[in-house]
C-alpha cells in the first residue's frame, strides 16, 4: 500500500500546529523549573496525539508506536512509528534542526516516512514512488550525492561525546578520514544526505522512532542505511547512513572495528 | 548616528538575493573540483559587493572592511565590517545556520549590526535604540535570558575541535560545568543568546568580521561579550558571549586559566 503525499502533508501540518507555537517559548523555563509548564514536553505529547488521531482515522487497522504514549496494535503488520520532536535539545536551544518523524513499516520494513521542520517550512518524505522535498525553493525529487570516497565526504553527527570508549575510537577513525565533519544535526542530517548536501551520518544508541521515518527517505534517494554491524536499521541502535553503497562500505571498514 | 531598521532590511535583502539562490546548489561541486564554479565563493563575493554598494550609496564618507575584498577608508571613524557568509561550512552542508553579518563601528566600538539568515527569513539587528528580531513568528525586541549560573546554562560552540591544547582544556572546564552543550552553530548561536534561547557562546580565533556585527546584538539584548582576557571583542580573537554579566564572570573564572 502507498502512503499519499497529501497524507504526509496533513501529518506535517497537524504536528506543526502543536510544535511551532511552542518553539522558542522556553524562555525562563529552564531556569525556573516551573512545575507543569514545559513547552517541549507539551509540544511532544500534543503533536504525537494529533498524529495518532490522523493515522487512526485514515488507517484504523494499523498499529501505532510513538515516543510519548503506549503502543497500539504492536502485532499489526502495518505499524506507524512516531517521534513528534526529534532533537529536543535543538528545540530548547532555539535551533531549527529538530524535526517531526513519522515512519511507516510493513512487516518490520520501513517503506514510507516523513521528516518535517515547521520553522523552515521543509518537508522531506518518501513512499514507494520515491523520495521528495517540499519547502523553500520549491518541490523536487531527492537524490543523494554520488560520493564514493571518505576523503571527499561531509560527515554529520549530533555530538562525538555521545559515543563511549570503543565506539568513540571507531567513530574518530571515520572522522579523521573525511573531508568535513559537522556536529549538532540530529534528524536534519539524514535529510541532508537524501538531498545531496551531506554524504554520511554516524550515530549511536538510536531508538526505532529516531530512525524508522528516515530510512525510506535516505534509501529512496539512493543512499544506504544500516547498523554498524551491517544489519537493517529499523530496530535502531548504532546507525550509519551513506550517500552511496561505496561510501557506506568505506565507513563500515572502520566501524566494524 | 543611528542606523535605521530600513537600512538593515535593505542590506539583508541585497545579501539574500546573492546568497539564497546559491544555497544548496553545491551538488557535485565538492567532488568534481570544477574550475571556476564554486557557489559558496560566488555567493560570498557577490553578497559583499552588493552590501558595499548599498553602504557606499548611503554613507559615502564611511570606511568598509570585508572578508572578500580590500578595505576602503580604513582610517575612517565610521567603519562597516562585513562577513557576507559566516559559516561557509554550514552553507556547503545545506544547514541553515550560516548568516550574513554586517557591523557598524564608530572609533573602533561596534554600535550597530545585523545577522540575517535568508533561508529561514530571520533578521536579528541592533542599533542605538535596542536589539530586534524580525522573521517567522513576527517582530519583537530581543532580550537575553537571565541565567547567572553555569549549571543552568546552555553553551554553544561551532566545534570543540577548533580549540588547541591549552584553550581546549579551558573550554572543556566550562563545558563540563554547563547544563547543555550544543555544537555546529557559527554566528547563529550569538543570535540565540540575544533571543534568550541559549546562554553562552565560546569560540576562538575569530576575525573582526566574524564578530563586529554580533556585539551590539548581544549587548543591546542585555548580554556581555569580550575576549577570554576580558578585553573588548571588536578586534576578534578568542571570544565569550554571555546572557548576563554574572554568567560571563562565571565563564571567565575558567577561561582566564
Amino acid at each position: 500500500m502507498s502512503i499519499s503525499p497529501d497524507f504526509m502533508r496533513r501529518i506535517a501540518a497537524a504536528a506543526a500546529a502543536e510544535t511551532l507555537p511552542r518553539f522558542r517559548q522556553q524562555g525562563e523555563v529552564m531556569n525556573k523549573h516551573k512545575a507543569g509548564f514545559d513547552p517541549v514536553t507539551e509540544a511532544d505529547r500534543a503533536a504525537e496525539q494529533a498524529i495518532r488521531a490522523l493515522i487512526r482515522a485514515e488507517f484504523p487497522d494499523h498499529g501505532i508506536m510513538g515516543e510519548e504514549f503506549d503502543t497500539e496494535g504492536e502485532d499489526k503488520t502495518h505499524l506507524w512509528v512516531i517521534d513528534p520532536i526529534d532533537g529536543t535539545r535543538a528545540f530548547i536551544s532555539g535551533l531549527p534542526l529538530w524535526g517531526t518523524l513519522v515512519g511507516f513499516t510493513v512487516a518490520g520494513k520501513a517503506v514510507a516516512g516523513l521528516m518535517s521542520q515547521p520553522f523552515t517550512g521543509e518537508l522531506y518524505y518518501a513512499n514507494e514512488t520515491g523520495a521528495f522535498y517540499e519547502g523553500p525553493g520549491g518541490a523536487r525529487r531527492l537524490a543523494a550525492r554520488r560520493t564514493t570516497e571518505l576523503s571527499l565526504a561531509t560527515l554529520c553527527t549530533t555530538s562525538p561525546a555521545l559515543f563511549d570508549g570503543r565506539r568513540r575510537r571507531l567513530y574518530d577513525r571515520v572522522e579523521a578520514a573525511v573531508r568535513l565533519p559537522r556536529y549538532g544535526t540530529d534528524c536534519y542530517a539524514y535529510a541532508m544526505v537524501a538531498a545531496g548536501h551531506v554524504d554520511l551520518v554516524i550515530e549511536c544508541d538510536l531508538k526505532p522512532h529516531d530512525i524508522a521515518a528516515l530510512i525510506p527517505i535516505v534509501e529512496k534517494a539512493g543512499g544506504v542505511m544500516t547498523t554498524w554491524d551491517g544489519n537493517s536499521a529499523e530496530k535502531g541502535g548504532d546507525i550509519v547512513a551513506a550517500a552511496t553503497p561505496e561510501l557506506h562500505a568505506r565507513a563500515m571498514e572502520f566501524l566494524r572495528g
